[in-house]
């Protein structure tokens, strides 16, 4: 007997298949018995039917615990009513084994804790099977996006000898007689990457100790980060838009179902089309303050003040250009206006908030330098880094994109430790 | 003027362009420069014709130190000597910036301690980006190989509160109030997400914290996991087998002017095609005997097993059923013969070792307690583990590829430290 997945199950229609995996859920009457089945492609319903099925079989159904892993055969046939259009009508079911005690995650209502406690579990349901998917389909977008445009992966290391994002957030291990801190950001290796291989990226986990417990905030995060020489900040802002536009348009193209599943405004992801929004720090302060927000001028937006600007618009928002002081030491500042910074960061619409931030990053090893003493870094850590300065110096620019970030806003979920498998926060490192 | 990269250069044939890279070598004479110019996408001759050029352009090239990082401008025109097919007859060089200090890496022999303290410098040469191309591409094919058979790529935690592969390789860090490890293997957490989702894989960093200075060691390496439900060993190694041989094909294909470049044996890479090699540990023992190794029965195979073992056979080798008691805990033993694990180890040919490692694994919660209390771990870390027994257990595999491994036997290359961006060592953890 062939064994089929879910997902594939439309070729198979008028045919006998054997499926292989859980029970979901089930109902039944004097009469029949609905079993819904999942294989971790999708949900069928998989109908006994007592008179032809036969007591046995039907009793071994009705009695049948929730997760209860098996192997079901039966005949493909269509169904207007089904979300895969089929169901399948059970000639057979075979146990491959019952819960030794009953399934802690029932179909009613869990509280957030007790689901992330179960997190090993809470996968199997079908609201994170969609967020899975979408997740899934966004990392495969980003590896063709960049494949097809000539860029190089270039894995950058998790351990590193210095901080780059700031001293206050990191996590450090005993290195043999050493310490090594895990990486904040790839970015310095990335610059080192772009002088070899001209476009490169990095993608890979990133950690930083956050204290705050707030639904943008993870301990162990993936970050794209791609590094581009020769590079200009409207490059650089070109190149984040056709990058975000083409990761929405693939997931409305190939997990449109997903998003309904998860109810998404599909119309509101239809409208995140190139070009997006460009405005000057300057002028979001503007309008933020037009607005009725108290920002200060030359803070960083607080929370409520993405939302507020963000509200303002139907696509992405690039706000470039802010003030030197408070950004990161490695940008390049404006050669227009010393004050500010060759930076974006883009805001996702909807109030999603921050989910791409980058730069031009210094090229002239003296302001660099300076950059370096002005933070309070040791010097003697970023050797390396500054010679790439030393030794045929580059503009070069590029930016980090939150996965966790992105997939949230697409998916629409209110706290991105939906939008990893297993999330690491503050409180939680289990299971 | 149009900014083009080397790698495109064959469709600008007879058109003047403008490069931007870096000075990689030169020579010259009275009336001609020589400047190999880079850019990250390849290296090109830019010839500077005295006469036609002028005396100050003619000058300038001849006094330019390597690495000056420039913008070149010239005619593109066929050349049968280059290794592009093409060179440029310049019109045009401007200085970007040169060096403050002389190049370090000149194109002289340097020591490997010294490549590796420059390691940000030393990937400008010719055979790292070779190497990292065949990295790139090789990644590139496991996404699409899994994306392609309908797996979900799942990226499971770096940050874990146990140890899977043994507690004598961990490193630990502070945790806020408690500590963590990084992760050895994703395996435990892809398990519970193949019960949720069928057919996943991870691939992400690992770290052991590996005393040996081998030159098949780094204390972080990129591990590729499958897993995947309702699989048995058979299905286990059909899939490690179908992988393998796409990734060669895939290389050969579209990274064959790199193995050249490398100047790999293409004619070995060549044979690896379906089927492999399946033998048996046992038969595996006996042969090593005939071939004269001191081998005793029960013991894993050492470097020198496995380089007489696999010169027998010009296609990967299949070593599966090994004995139990040597193998993780996790492994299901074989039905047919209880001191047998149901597991596999790929050795590469030609001597390259041991590139995957995969099982089955044990679903039975008694015997899977049993093994954990035998290993002397903490019963508390596993319980979510052994929740995928409690609750619909089922039939499952899979097998963990190091990435590096993997690069350095398609590449050739003797120590596997070439084939990462930016290695970590034992003593080696900058830059």
């Amino acid at each position: 007997m062939q064994h089929v997945y879910i997902e594939n199950i439309a070729k198979y229609e008028g045919q006998t298949v054997e499926l292989k995996g859980w029970l979901y859920n089930k109902r039944s009457s004097k009469k029949l018995v609905f079993l819904q089945v999942r294989d971790g492609t999708g949900i069928i319903q998989a109908v006994v039917f007592r008179p032809e099925a036969g007591e046995e079989l039907y009793q071994l159904c009705d009695r049948m615990m929730q997760e209860t892993s098996l192997i079901v055969t039966g005949l493909v046939r269509k169904d207007e009513r089904s979300e895969v259009g089929f169901e399948l009508a059970v000639t057979n079911v075979e146990i491959v084994a019952a819960p030794t005690q009953e399934y802690p995650l029932s179909p009613k209502e869990h509280g957030v804790d007790f689901l992330l406690g179960n997190r090993h579990l809470w996968l199997r349901s079908r609201r994170p099977l969609a967020i899975m998917r979408i997740r899934h389909e966004i990392i495969q977008a980003i590896h063709d996006f960049f494949d097809q445009r000539g860029f190089l992966r270039i894995d950058t290391p998790i351990f590193t000898p210095a901080a780059c994002e700031g001293t206050s957030t990191l996590f450090e291990t005993k290195y043999f007689d050493s310490m090594a801190y895990l990486t904040q950001s790839g970015q310095l290796y990335a610059e080192a990457a772009a002088a070899a291989f001209g476009k490169v990226y990095c993608f890979g986990p990133t950690f930083r100790a956050e204290k705050s417990k707030t639904r943008r905030h993870l301990t162990e995060f993936w970050m794209l980060e791609p590094e581009v020489a020769f590079l200009d900040l409207d490059g650089d802002m070109d190149l984040a838009e056709d990058l975000i536009s083409y990761l929405v348009e693939r997931v409305l193209t190939k997990r449109r179902h997903e998003l309904q599943m998860l109810e998404r405004d599909i119309g509101a992801l239809e409208k995140v089309i190139k070009p997006f929004v460009r405005i000057s720090y300057d002028d979001a302060v503007a309008k933020l303050k037009e607005l009725g927000s108290d920002i200060q001028y030359g803070d960083d937006f607080g929370g409520d003040d993405e939302t507020i600007l963000t509200k303002q618009f139907d696509k992405p928002l690039m706000v470039h250009r802010y003030p030197a002081d408070v950004k990161a030491f490695y940008m390049k500042r404006d050669p227009q206006d010393s004050t500010k910074a060759l930076c974006v960061d883009v805001l996702a619409p909807e109030g999603y908030g921050e989910i791409v931030g980058g730069s031009i990053r210094e090229d002239d090893y003296e302001k660099l330098l300076a950059a370096i003493h002005k933070h309070g870094l040791n010097t003697a850590d970023f050797e390396w880094y500054l010679d790439l300065r030393r030794y045929g110096s580059f503009p070069h620019g590029g930016f980090g994109m939150g996965l966790e970030r992105t997939v949230g806003w697409i998916c629409g979920t209110h706290h991105i430790r939906e939008c990893i498998p297993f999330p690491r926060m503050l409180e939680r490192i289990y299971p």
